[in-house]
């Protein structure tokens, strides 16, 4: 059982709350920090929460709590773990870790010296669709992975700081991209090297600093592409997808729109429908269970359980760093406009990764282009000659 | 903070266990009986359950629980309640409540007259989706409710009681059909009574007494129709899929197949899928988390909030009392072909309710039956004049 | 080639000209009746037609035609029937075929006596879904056919006449049911003769006489049901799908909402969008060619490709004669309130039909129930004991 | 009526001669060449075809036809288009146009020098969803397009010279990718001008010279852009889907799986499925009617049509050199790791486009970020003070 210190009162810091009150809910938030004092005790009031407090410092050194969770704004995330790691605390800390890798990995540094425990709260990689997917892909379903898409689009942020580069760090790369990055750097393996980036980013309609709209791609050692999709300029809802491409299979996961409730109202919801709906009549399309759907569940029990039996969670500290250093290759790229290598000096997974490519043998002579069944029931078969090179088709 | 004696330690003693322990998981099971003593040990050391029996007396007798969990089949169920009721615990019983109204009746009296808390295991009324879909419904979000049909369909059961009617009190009727018929009962209203039963049921395919399809169609009092659809001889994974008509709006619920995750696997898929997949190769369609979308999670969290509150929770032992009475009939229907009154003696809802209809004036002399854009552009209203009944169109 | 005398100017007529003019366009609508000779002018000027006509009896005799197609108002079709086949044309007649079974014998009569090709427009069976589908089924993709759901329902009918019993023969049962009907009997099979019907109908929302919500089994010979879902009353757009359940296999077809166009729009469609939809802004599920996914493409180059082979084509006047004695038992159920004979003094199907049930032997005493894969990944199977009939389960 | 001399009879030519012949059937193919005369002999047979020949020239020349019609491998289009002009003939060719834009821009000057209707067979442009879609851009109802992803994937191409680069002129960038660039440019505005590209490509799976798998981004002059993914290794079938997003709405089509047709089959399915089936058994997806599904019935509709008025068709070969055009910057792109220009020296569109912001002002000093409904049902604006740039929250 874990007593909580949550730092922060808005959306986040609500589904957090929520979540850990609702699901593993032995453990419980004691403690709770909002800049604004009055917001804090809302807040406290509206969950139960004993204490409350519009100082920072003290809702981490509160003696009653072992663990910190921090549901901040991005600038405010370094200086909390640093309160933290001094407190000898564990700490979570929402996506992304940090502003750039830079101050990710001193965040590292700093928890990591201090020996406390650090889980990064990258809620969509633990959706219970995106683990059912990875237990799949590791169990060898669609064989090497070569492409992951990952999309995440909506209509923008609900906070004010968010649209602020100086505080979030970016636009719509840094606020959605660091879920896409992480969840196809989890399908493709995480001890995969990212190599380089090549990315697309503007500012297509708000009126604002940072893009509202990119598209780009990250290359891995091993062949591998991850894309990543994201807007602030999304009509229709959130649209949270991802599809995988393997040599022996495919996935596709839908997140939110189009997942199983199908409502038609003419007479209109008021009522909040789930996050980012962009219509309140005709047909909606709502989602059951948000803090399920999102993965706050399965993340707080993964973080809380790793907490409980002294291991790593699934996500950590330096997932954080290598998706901060991944997001920085992206910026790099839309700037210069050509693919910008990735720089990881704290690098801890493999030096090489073996091609994505599959040989399959027709005879001595020949390999397997591929197999087709044709409109008229036959089979046809393209094969390559391996000296010639010469490529032929033939009745399968 | 519960202590559960889990009696039962098949398939859906499992699943219970999986859901006490992981969600809400201040609570656990601390006795678990199954009538073979070695399942119960293996059962115990699986889910790190401190004592374990072959006697279910003792297990429900023992003393450092509260709560007594009812996870047998169909015909062992009364002889389990009347032991709780006798140790003055609060019982949770699976579906169906009983064999048959008579049975189920007895055991709403026993709970009642020895004033323990009872709760009726009706998860598929407790998916996310559904209850989702329910808050829309109280919300006016469709108008009124005129039809609900819930389709429960796959291929057949996973243990041998199930398929003997003495044990089980019929077949796919039973079975499934009282999932549906409590889903499409929440919709339509609680408080609406159930009048008769229109229902075929046969045996198409398999060497059984018992029937393994069946189509029920529920009239309600205020003229809305509830329609069951249940089936052991379906092909393709479990069907599982609600739909909602109300005068001002529809509302389609898919909790199992095609609910975003489509997964195609040339290798195959060697280890379990999900429950009662069909295929394990080629597309399949597997669930993130199925004690969530079963409605285990939120089934077990409202009964175990309300025991804690002294209410009771969404489903009792008296809607598994009227379950049973409409399967009766549906019954009774079967055999006689012919629509069949739902004998309801205890019947504690509204003893009158309104109509469904819904009428809208065009002017003094005529009302709307209704409005529609052509191919055209053009808009056309269908009247009706009032006093003559005759029926006219016009452009709008 | 040929030349068509068409009757009737409403959405109907407006559908099968586009059609035969836009597709098979080797053959010209000549000649337009309408009941109103204004009508009839602005059709024929629409629509590029030599000549026109507020009288249907030169209609029909114009010796420059040698094809009749009826669009008209159902207690139209007898007499057009009766002229077309004294003009000894070739006669197209749009669904249903009569109002009742003895009109639709006498039209069968009149045609097969006069000796002249006669076609059944029910265009749902001719959708490229369902004619691939039939294929698959023949084909024996999903093995002997036990049940087949066919589901039409949308806001109401666009002229006034659908409205009148009087006119009509009906509600939305003899509307709408005649499509479902001859769906499902095309997928269980047309020499299969059917036996009996239990129909639901109600009056549920609109002020009119006629039934707007039914609900309705037909039971055939060899144990295989087909169930139709018709409703004017359903909010959301025009819901079109179809469910077959095989021994061996499932299809499911959609035809209308959600088969690959999904529109979200903040600004609004003014124009119209598709047939029956029920909101112009927020997301809409429009359809591509709306005459190719409704099947009258298919249906008049099968009807009209026939007539050039001098064979009959798929939907005869006798398939329309055996639809309407089916709904004839659908309405004698829901006045009688049980299961009706399908009476067919005129049968040209097979007299006995095989039962769908299917027989796996395990071993020489027993017969297999099921077999399935459990979470733990272990398989299991059901056996039934083929002399004691005892039911026992063990791993596969 | 035209008469038609087909060239190639591989599959695209069987696709071409079964549309033509069944849906605009007042014209036929008179006369077809293959390089193999034995082939041309059985092809001219199974679609009963007059005339056929193993000399391209002579099927050109032949004197009963005024159509040609290009089905030949890539290489073989510009010497086909040269004799076809000779012969002043209307002359229709497959996609792509040329292997790169050079070739593409010679036979754009060879036919308008001489003169003829030109078609190009850009099928996936024709769609009935693609049309219905591209309607209602133009009529809205999404504002401005600010994105257009299409795609299309599959397990590679059916004949030996797809996969040999010199004769199709690279891999499956130039043979789907094709497809997608004119699916999105249709969708951002033909008269928008194409600037750069950012294209990853790489032969990830086959032992082929060729890209197997590419991803590009197509920025326009406007702002917007088009990205289009292309693969010959993906599994699970035929992947075709198209997505658009606009300032005011959004659109996904979806033409091939998951477009309404779901079969399960236990038993399996010998004969051809459809397009791409990547398995025999389980869950299936196939299309009703392919050749409409794909386009190439409203696309020779268009082109005849268009031939018979003397106007152009939607998709010339000035269409398809703007492709090539953009196809030759996508390799450029793959070569050199960095946007490439678009070399268009015969532009025919705008010269300058306007962009895609949009502003909303909400008072004197702000215009509005963005408004969003928060879970506790509350409104919430993101406003910008024109002023000073400072972005801030309030309640709506």
């Amino acid at each position: 059982m874990h007593r909580i210190s949550m730092l922060g009162t808005g959306l986040i810091g609500q589904f957090y709350t929520q979540t850990l009150h609702r699901h593993r809910s032995r453990d419980r938030v004691e403690m709770v920090y909002s800049r604004s004092a009055d917001r804090a005790g809302t807040f406290a009031e509206t969950w139960g929460i004993k204490r409350h407090t519009g100082d920072m410092a003290a809702a981490i050194a509160d003696v009653s709590t072992d663990v910190v969770v921090i549901a901040l704004p991005n600038h405010l995330h370094e200086p909390a773990v640093d309160l933290a790691a001094k407190a000898g605390k564990a700490v979570l800390c929402t996506k992304p870790l940090g502003r750039n890798a830079d101050e990710a990995r001193r965040m590292l540094q700093t928890v990591e010296q201090a020996g406390v425990f650090h889980g990064y709260l990258e809620d969509l990689c633990y959706t219970p669709k995106t683990l059912k997917a990875l237990q799949a892909v590791q169990q060898g379903a669609v064989g090497k992975v070569l492409w992951a898409r990952s999309r995440e689009a909506h209509g923008g942020p609900h906070s004010d700081w968010f649209w602020n580069p100086e505080f979030a760090g970016g636009g719509a790369v840094i606020d959605l991209g660091c879920h896409c990055v992480e969840i196809a750097r989890n399908f493709i393996g995480k001890q995969v090297r990212p190599v380089e980036v090549m990315c697309w980013g503007e500012t297509q309609v708000h009126p604002i600093e940072a893009e509202d709209h990119a598209i780009g791609l990250v290359r891995y050692q091993n062949g591998a592409v991850g894309q990543f999709e994201v807007s602030w300029a999304f009509r229709g809802g959130m649209d949270l997808r991802d599809e995988v491409a393997g040599t022996d299979g495919t996935i596709w996961l839908n997140h939110w729109l189009r997942t199983g409730i199908d409502l038609f109202t003419a007479v209109g919801q008021d009522a909040y429908v789930s996050e980012k709906t962009d219509s309140a009549s005709g047909w909606l399309f709502p989602v059951g269970d948000e803090p399920v759907a999102l993965g706050f569940h399965e993340m707080f029990a993964d973080m809380l359980d790793a907490l409980d039996r002294g291991k790593p969670p699934m996500e950590t500290f330096y997932d954080g760093y290598v998706v901060n250093a991944i997001l920085d290759a992206a910026y790099a790229s839309i700037r210069n406009r050509q693919w910008s290598p990735v720089a990881l000096p704290d690098w801890r997974g493999e030096s090489a990764s073996l091609s994505t490519a599959v040989e399959r043998e027709y005879d001595a002579d020949h390999v397997v282009i591929k197999r087709e069944r044709m409109p008229d029931g036959s089979e046809r078969l393209i094969l390559r000659h391996k000296a010639s090179g010469q490529i032929v088709q033939r009745p399968a």
